[in-house]
């Protein structure tokens, strides 16, 4: 407990403006159960490696999580195919997700917005979080992550047990702790939460 | 992944018979809330010098949780009255308990199955679990507890970002992780997990 | 989200041994029911003067909350009685006040372990919280507090609609916001929350 | 619960270098719905005998699960065609495993990590699991498997019911529970569960 009083409430920016501004041809993928795979092409590869979306694989094609492959869908960036090269829309993208992961509305929401405001996010399983946060302009690689998060849905409620391992979590990773809460209108309020050990 | 194929799977003992062989006149306690704070006797004194059920307050009274208050009542070591001096049975404080607490009845079940076994099990709030578990004769203070345990009830599931940030405040904590899994009939099974890092 | 990694995670000082080396003699103060009120005394006005506890009358008595008085019994400056004269020790008090308050346990629990790590500790209720704190060396009336605090119960469970409120009360009152959460043993762990705002 | 406690958190080795230093023709191999058959060729017998990829059949070809033809592919090692003699790539391969196996990937993640590790890894369907894991160095024959393990995506749950499950599967199989749970980065986390019996 130092006394820092001019230190302000730090403020998550202002949603950020689409920064592609010349619409770019959307880049083809197809479904899986629980991936999309995109065709081999610069405007696939530019997904990963301006923006880091996704993981590239040997062959040129990107792999992407459902979450990511909603999220660029929405964005008019990915145009998904089933098997039988039928379009798969948002909605549909959705309830196929919605399927194989039990919590993705809520996850998508925080993703959604953490990626709007311009922060690269990345999943935390390993780190025992959902995900993972680079500060502005970082990509993978080039720093560690400064936050992990976790998104909740506004009607549930925590127990001070998990409120403690979240917290030991975001410790013994050296990153900051961020509850990110989802109400049931899609927005996302944020608390940063840091443990005082006595 | 090393060789060590003559480990056995450890094996928890069966349950004890009630260690206490001669029958003591039962402790008084009076309720509170969230505790419950025993008469100033020796044999008050005794639950936690022996067993080191609560903390000891300054004066020799001795202050219970409202699981371990439950696990006396249930032992028949404790009478609890309330603050008209009406004695609260192991239902009604049950009742009592589950109001303040949500998970209450899970909890108690790990607590007094690990108890019977014959272990000292105590709050784990500022490790990021529920409860830890101390090896066979070894008290609080004289070495580190072993275990951390997670009472989880049968008919709940779980994320593998729940499971993993479970080890991570096991092993943060250098302590081993231990689900306990609780099922309709009040029964408990453990597991033991091991994070193997790559 | 700004960038400031050499921020090191904030730790509250290790206890302090009571600050008053030369014991005094103890002030006399009587009970009643939610107050205990001290003598006209320079040693009761001391503790108002220098410490803050209670509130100084007009007739130079200082009026101590069932909280305070509790705290200062346990550090032996004071001794209270009762309406026939009797003594009224720290059990007989803890009932009492108990009696009174139901969270009453709980919040002493954080009020003593803030007060004992040198801070100055006062009733919040017109901000909307429980207790707010001053920075070391700080007096009221010197400068704003510069935290709200919520005390909890390790058992209990917390909605996010809570949890919410308290983050709006504390940035309000342009304060910080601290969960002081009381384990079983009595022992208190801290966590400083703040609200990023969209 | 024994007490050990020099015992060591395990750790798997890092990741090897592919351990065939000297490159080798690629084998080449047929592809049909749900398998790959190579040519008779020493090269060919040489993926069974040294590393026990496939099955060895009568004529001297080797017969190949969907999973350890890609991976084999990955590697360089193998080349796989279609009916009209049509080389299938990385991708396409993946595409058509895909289509015959819902959960290709996530087990294809698993199955690719363990035997980047050095591991020999084959199906464990007979004994309940995706797949059984040879000691190091140890050939399936030589010696009984010492896990089993169970490929999982990281955005899935799990109910207490299968998860009891697979350690019973463990359990009766006398090997031990291997849980690998597959993040969307294609990284695999392994945590080493143990049933503790009452």
């Amino acid at each position: 407990m130092t006394s820092k009083k001019k230190e302000e409430h730090e403020v998550l920016p202002k949603k950020e403006e689409n920064e592609h501004k010349e619409p770019k041809e959307p880049v083809r993928a197809y479904f899986s159960k629980e991936r999309a795979l995109t065709e081999s092409s610069d405007n696939a590869r530019e997904l990963y490696n301006q923006s880091r979306y996704g993981t590239l694989l040997d062959d040129g094609r990107v792999q992407l999580s459902l979450i990511e492959g909603l999220y660029l869908i929405e964005k008019k960036r990915l145009m998904v195919y089933d098997s039988k090269n039928k379009l798969i829309d948002f909605g549909a993208f959705l309830k196929k997700a919605q399927k194989v992961e039990p919590n993705f509305w809520v996850r998508y929401c925080v993703y959604r917005d953490i990626r709007n405001r311009g922060y690269i996010i990345k999943t935390a399983l390993k780190f025992g979080a959902d995900f993972r946060i680079y500060d502005r302009g970082v990509k993978p690689g080039e720093d560690h992550a400064r936050w992990v998060v976790f998104p909740v849905n506004e009607g549930s409620s925590l127990t001070w047990y998990e409120f403690s391992a979240k917290n030991r979590v975001a410790h013994s990773t050296k990153k900051r702790l961020l509850i990110g809460c989802v109400d049931d209108e899609g927005d996302c309020t944020y608390w940063e939460v840091r443990w005082l050990r006595p």
